[in-house]
């Protein structure tokens, strides 16, 4: 058994540094995260594996925005899904909208008559959808030669010019991006208008699951990063369990267990699935994504 | 200011009592479920209520079938939004498999060579999908003929002859059934596995926005539970955005709002984006769903 | 392996019942709770075994304090180990004060002005400190008297007449109350007062712990109920390591086990440290305690 | 209102650099470890501040020993409350022990059989119990001439040659050292067993009480850390109540408000008692003190 090395912090220690040192102090929160360091690093540097990233929750909104960017600009990722509302929350800021930095501590209702919608203790300004109907409005002949939600959400990268949005990456870098929840988020509501004047955008709803697929069947190894769970950890779940079990694997969880849902699931459980490897290299890090990503992403920076 | 009454309890106690001492009682977990209870029976009993209820997380292998089915058969509920994975548990058992108790202290790979697929404490066998297959590949003309995923989910509910089933149920009482993320569950898979031999199902992923946008148009009023967040939460959440705010809402979370994220969000967030109404009656309930609900419904069986 | 039978309330059913059925429907939150109240029953009816209760958290302020009372009053417990602000709290009712229904949404500042100390979303009036300075001015050369915590705490209980008071109950029915940190309370603060004004009051840190243990070396069979973590947990954890592993134990938490901590620790953790029998029938239960255990005290009042 | 800046990370960014910019970017979990990374740099640069921290929770074997040593010889904490728990776990590294990285996984009867006692995914071994006894045993008498726990732990570290150990730092440093729960953990059990064999320990449970509240009185400001709750927090903000508000604020926690304890509440609630300034500057992080804390320490002796 390994002695847990009490951590010694120096001046000016690297962030990689710091986190080597985590892995060998602990086996709780540091622990963790230090392990998944260097999972994430020999993940990203294996040719073999296609990694898959699931991203759930207010990334954007809380600053993550960027990182997610120069993730996929640096190939650290070869897949990504996530909600309907990260990809608003990311075409809004391309619109040249802002999230801003408030509290909690407030009267909701009169945040409501600014025309301020509330995230916790962030706010996105309500006349977001101004540009939003313009831009849906504008380009809806051309998401309408769309058969796939990625093929609508690379079109959408396509059309917008702000270089730091996770649309934008995606599709300059050619990354597979999912999203089977689309049709709840602001995306959604922007189609749905369209639709209430009497257009169509007839994007089938199963036919994304056939390339998440293959897109694990023909890796030589699957890698896994979630950052909060929900329907993005959960459809690449899926794709694993009918191709093939992911031999890395980190998950940035704030939820548990305990409750039994798929978003707090331990990656372990996945072994009984077949959607993880039994002698694959993972770990669950109970931590807020918006602290331990930006911690794991200069890591990989200085060690890559 | 109301003092805190401290709970009494009697023997034999009715639940409904319980719930209503709870209510004076105080303002943490007991005083909020005491609340929920008063706010639920209000909802289900105003004529002019329409109530949307969304379902997620892992109630059915948490023993919570029969509840949700006799809340659909009791019409306390007008319209259902849950997760995929729900619906497949659902129909896994109409098919006539069982979930079963087990526990999160065991070997996965061992669970997974006994074909045991574990969901924290519980387990699902992994046969269910021999009966799944021959389900979907049977009636998948039947399926072809569907517009919607209301419509797909619907007809999957007369094709099946439990009538202890959420599908079933919700077809017969003729309740409308939305799950936006369809394609993320077994069910997205069994349609996968037709679409890989070349069949097609054509469904809209944007096609029920609509409907359940226009029955928050058509209520007088508008009243919502949720049982855990995810995509249920927020598909009604937006369509309350464009529609009506929520009067009435009870909110059983065992997430938190300190994450950020929509699943954790408390209700009175929604005011600001127009989702809830300032004026209206609602609570949050931080406690697993199936405890509470069981709790809550069995006091409006009583009430009723 | 047990099914997972789907609970099915029936109109007016006792609670005993419900927990009966929650017992078979599944493992998760209900089981779980299921589960615990048969124990519990167990336990408490198990003439041989001896029952430790340790008592964290804002139970008065949250309502339970008549059944904290009641549970003594009815000799479910054996031993009751608490925190000082329970105990504080309990003699601030006794004392004819009372917590008051609020809201965690408040300015704090006018809080502070009106004299309401909060706890989330109940209040205390800052005026119970008048009534607690007389009464430890007035009786203080009584409290003199006592050479430990336990005698100070059944002394305390003597002073007063309101029958529905932890410290009258444990006094009354000679129940051995320990407090191991009731310097860190209000009735702390009142001891300091005199203490700066020259009186003493010497009574040994160290001189409960004796007690205690013999308390569990003496027991032909140890059990415990937990409600919440902290120091009452862990007082109780410690003397069964010194003497006798429990058989029986339910432990109600709202922390988790993966912050390394002893208060979410699960309590098969105990078998490793010799306090927990590795045979014996525990479960742990994640649920706000002012949910959880009226629902418990019910059934046993039914079924005892 | 502030823009969230979206997070940037380059390569070899410095971690005070990195907490600088989490700043800016957001408001929930890397905002607000930005903003306590800078509410902290003021606090233990603020001459006219005494800094009292409280530390609860497994942070010796979480690796935090060195961290927590350092701050004590850099003199960035005037007053340290701790857990029984934290004082033996750093006297049994001080006596030559080590804690050893483990996992949550396994069957705790084996450990027990191995003389392993376990801690979530972290082992202490059993056999720790054998070098204190005999350092209990060897110093008894010098403890025997403490009147105060502050006193009896300054001896304890007084006896100890390890220079990397909390109880040893606080002793050179002359840094008053609190456990008001000490009866409570291994150190607690050592004196008992002293105590059974007829020797006494005297130390009056009441008799710290004084001292920290004098700290609070005569500093000119008060400010605060606390990593977990318990205790050791609540100990510091009763004497705060009594004394002087805290203007500077740091609470590193996985607690939350909604359960209505004191571990959980956020510091704005301390505003109502008055242990907290109105206008003072503090901030809540939710996130494990083992992954917070050595970014804080980090950033401070880069800023230092």
């Amino acid at each position: 058994m390994k002695t847990v090395k009490q951590l010694k912090i120096t001046k000016g220690m690297p962030i990689s540094k710091l986190l080597a040192e985590m892995r060998e102090a602990g086996v709780m929160g540091s622990g963790r995260l230090g392990r998944a360091s260097k999972i994430l690093k020999e993940m990203v540097q294996d040719k073999d594996c296609t990694v898959f990233m699931g991203v759930a929750g207010a990334l954007v909104p809380g600053g993550m925005r960027q990182i997610l960017v120069d993730m996929l600009r640096n190939k650290y990722v070869d897949c990504l899904v996530t909600t309907g509302a990260t990809l608003t929350h990311d075409l809004v800021e391309a619109l040249g909208y802002h999230h801003y930095q408030g509290s909690a501590h407030v009267s909701d209702e009169e945040l409501h008559k600014q025309g301020m919608d509330r995230m916790w203790d962030s706010y996105m300004p309500n006349n977001v959808y101004e540009k939003l109907e313009d831009f849906f409005e504008k380009n809806f002949a051309e998401f309408q030669k769309c058969a796939t939600v990625k093929e609508f959400l690379w079109k959408i990268g396509s059309l917008i010019t702000d270089k730091n949005s996770i649309l934008r990456a995606a599709y300059e870098e050619k990354i597979p991006l999912f999203s089977p929840g689309i049709a709840d988020s602001g995306i959604g509501l922007m189609v749905w208008g369209r639709i209430e004047k009497g257009k169509k955008l007839p994007i089938g709803i199963f036919d994304d699951i056939s390339e998440i697929i293959k897109m694990s069947w023909d890796s030589k190894k699957s890698g896994i990063i979630y950052l909060g769970g929900g329907m993005p950890k959960n459809f690449i779940q899926q794709a694993l369990q009918v191709a093939k079990p992911a031999v890395y694997g980190v998950q940035i969880t704030t939820d548990m267990p305990q409750w039994g849902g798929s978003s707090g699931a331990e990656l372990r459980e996945g072994i009984s699935w077949g959607k993880m490897e039994p002698k694959g290299n993972f770990i669950d890090v109970y931590c807020d994504a918006t602290i331990a990503l930006p911690l794991l992403f200069a890591s990989l920076l200085e060690e890559a």
